[in-house]
């Protein structure tokens, strides 16, 4: 019955998302002496020292509580710090794969925000990629350092205090992710920092914001394959008797749009688009 | 001007999405002696063996084509042998988010049909992953194998022509993918193989098939955090000065049902739902 | 400078929506004496009569207000009462399409809840049309009295405290709206009150019922035609210099089938359906 | 067995729905003499004459077929000529809710286009109202006069082969539908045309002309309520056994914006929108 420590036997710091129901969820990080409280009764944290995810510990209270492994996604749910709009993992999903993101991949991001995507792409290129986060706000940063250290993610990632539309250091990325309202001021800098082919995910909030992207790219060239899309997710009530969708749904969070860093289209001949 | 083979340079052997237009994609893996055809010109593999990705290469009829790396994405929808209906890159990013699927991840794989699912996650999981793929038709199998081959990924998959209802050699499983027609007959198998906490994704085309699998997951027990989703894709003309949806779109490919294998519940004093 | 009472000038006794902004809006009849409060200050019914409708007027504060004639779906807002589950102005509009109604046609409700739909149907039928709406529940149906005496459309409707799946009183109707839990207990009640050919619509939140119903009526026979839509309505910020979706939207109602009441299919050589 | 000719009982000159199956249907006026064929098989019109609606005919071949009223939206789908986009019943059946139109109703259109929307409003205003509707391709009315004959509904309807940008004759108008791609140019002719606080929907299919006529409305002044939709129809199998939406489907026809026609917003202490 033995197990590694965090993923299938809970030790001493590692973390754990604690479930008595559908609304009653914590997720904190396993200290001896501590409690962690609830409106159903209490648990001690060193109760649950040397319980198996998957199992169920009893509160004060008698009532029964999962013990589980938090994912990125019940992090973002709950355990992390938010001071921006983020994006949403149904719109993390579809930019990995639009992005082909592998291990070992070097990625840079800028528009960190409160760094729910940095904790995805850090993820997702492993132990043995990168990602390459700047940010304007230092407030915002912070912020995201914390969520970073808070899923252990942190030396993935190298945060910057920098205004990207003056320039970013590095050169011959596999993808780039912009979540910025003015992100048609950072192309030059895109097309600079992206080896040959590579790919971009625009996340932009408002129609108008992709208009002028599209058209800012166009106008300048360099870019292709370029596509516009949006993510509906629909959540259904899990019941098997009596399914039915959730009342509710987050309509909107924004559009993304993807393109791939290209060498300018020479000219042809009997050409409209460029003379 | 140098440059990694397949990465940023284009080399014998090397895969190439060569984009004329919207319509006019070939992806083809290039081949010393050999002429890439269309309706607008050929090519010649050999003027592009040298070519940086992300450069133009013009046909003979004078046409300009983009030379770009394949994308899994781009695989899909053009390079590889389908022989059932596949899961798309839209559910796909969600199946890799509620699964917090790793670098180094163990998945075992139910239903491989012609192996879409399996080469994102075999992406996902890293060379240090692995992923396990039962299937029971020698054909798909087959399909699936050479699709893994085109996209270079069988090496960390191993393919298994087996009736996952009657078990898998696998245990202590980080994540599962479920396709096929009747779940609830592998509920049993997928809680032995995973480890405790571990997720699963089911992929079910219609409600009857999502309220039966609630229903069996209820009333066999030990799974929780279940939850049921369904992921709209709308994509957007990309024209600037005419943004608007596209007229059609793939309004349904199926249902993703999430839930974690956890402990069996205990009895607890005042308990309705189990006696 | 004339005009209309109720139409086109406030009269005693005429419906007003006042509107202060996107929250504060408020319907009421005009009566003399009276006094409309809000937030922002308070505004004296007899200030508005003679007003003309789309016109402002100053509350005591300063600050303007819109005086406009109340649509059915700014009652459905927020000048009626509800004491259940509604249909909303999105399925009232498709099925209103579906069942093609005309003024003058005779319609069946049943399940007439908070009589949203029945004031719909009232109101499309017109003065020589008649719509007969059967409910269970007395207190439903004395809300639905007030709701129709509010709108003015009582006149036109039967309000009958039955339980339709014992029968109904009417033949020969040219439609039917039901909204109940058990709609398949009242089809052979539905087949002997339409005309031949005549469309019916249920209202149906889960899916499990859709199947049942639709199982139903496959095995009943008596039915054709059969279509199931379900109408997502996305409501963007009416703003032209940052146009997007609204966050958060209502994400289901409830599904609706159609359906049209035809003669028995008589048997066929070599049906393999009905033998 | 008797009943109404057209409406019960298939009369000479009655329209019939003739439905052998999902893709076999016929939409046609019955003339004696005639014959509807079909690839299984074929029908006298003859032998249509006195049926009752909804019931099952016998063709040649033996196959069973279906004879139905034909309604708006199975003329929609079938029995009319189409010269342009148009606007669907999902849009209809919003825009009849929007305009809370009424029988007696007076409304104008401009646009009219292949006139669908034209017979919608045609039969919601019924016998008692009146549609105004302005076009200024000559081609267009003519279909669009053509479309109204078969329906029977041309005589609530005056086409006008005019260019509603240098105005329209009427006033004090109930409603108003607009479908042109430059809508802001008509926007004084409306506010004159419409009674004060009347309602006008504009159907528009890309979201940059939604922001420059929001723009518009915003910069002239008198209109308020503005409100912008879209409207999703999802279809379902209609299969009890194996219930899943259509694969498929309309992903886009165009947005709906409703504003209503109101008097100038006078200036307000402290006012910043106008000073």
């Amino acid at each position: 019955m033995g197990g590694e420590c965090c993923r299938d036997v809970v030790c001493e710091g590692c973390p754990v998302l604690l479930v008595l129901d559908e609304r009653r969820r914590f997720l904190f990080r396993v200290e001896r002496g501590r409690v962690q409280g609830s409106d159903r009764g209490v648990v001690r944290h060193d109760d649950l020292v040397g319980l198996r995810y998957g199992s169920w510990v009893r509160l004060s209270s008698g009532a029964l509580a999962l013990v589980l492994q938090p994912r990125l996604v019940d992090y973002m749910e709950r355990g992390l710090r938010r001071r921006s709009q983020v994006i949403y993992p149904k719109d993390h999903g579809l930019i990995l794969m639009l992005l082909d993101l592998k291990p070992g991949a070097r990625v840079l991001e800028i528009g960190v925000g409160s760094g729910y995507t940095t904790i995805v792409l850090a993820q997702a290129v492993g132990a043995t990629g990168r990602v390459y986060s700047y940010e304007v706000r230092s407030d915002m940063l912070e912020t995201a350092r914390k969520n970073l250290e808070t899923v252990g993610l942190l030396d993935r990632v190298e945060l910057k205090h920098r205004d990207a539309r003056l320039g970013v250091d590095e050169e011959g990325l596999d993808a780039a992710v912009v979540d910025m309202p003015d992100p048609w001021a950072v192309l030059p800098v895109l097309h600079r920092a992206l080896r040959p082919g590579a790919g971009a995910v625009f996340f932009l909030p408002a129609v108008n914001q992709v208009s002028r992207l599209l058209s800012a790219m166009d106008l300048r060239g360099g870019w292709a394959e370029t596509r516009v899309y949006e993510v509906l997710l629909r959540e259904y009530e899990p019941r098997g008797d009596a399914l039915r969708p959730k009342t509710t749904m987050i309509a909107h969070t924004g559009y993304l749009v993807y393109a791939r860093r290209v060498e300018e289209r020479p000219a042809q001949v009997g050409d409209r688009n460029r003379g």
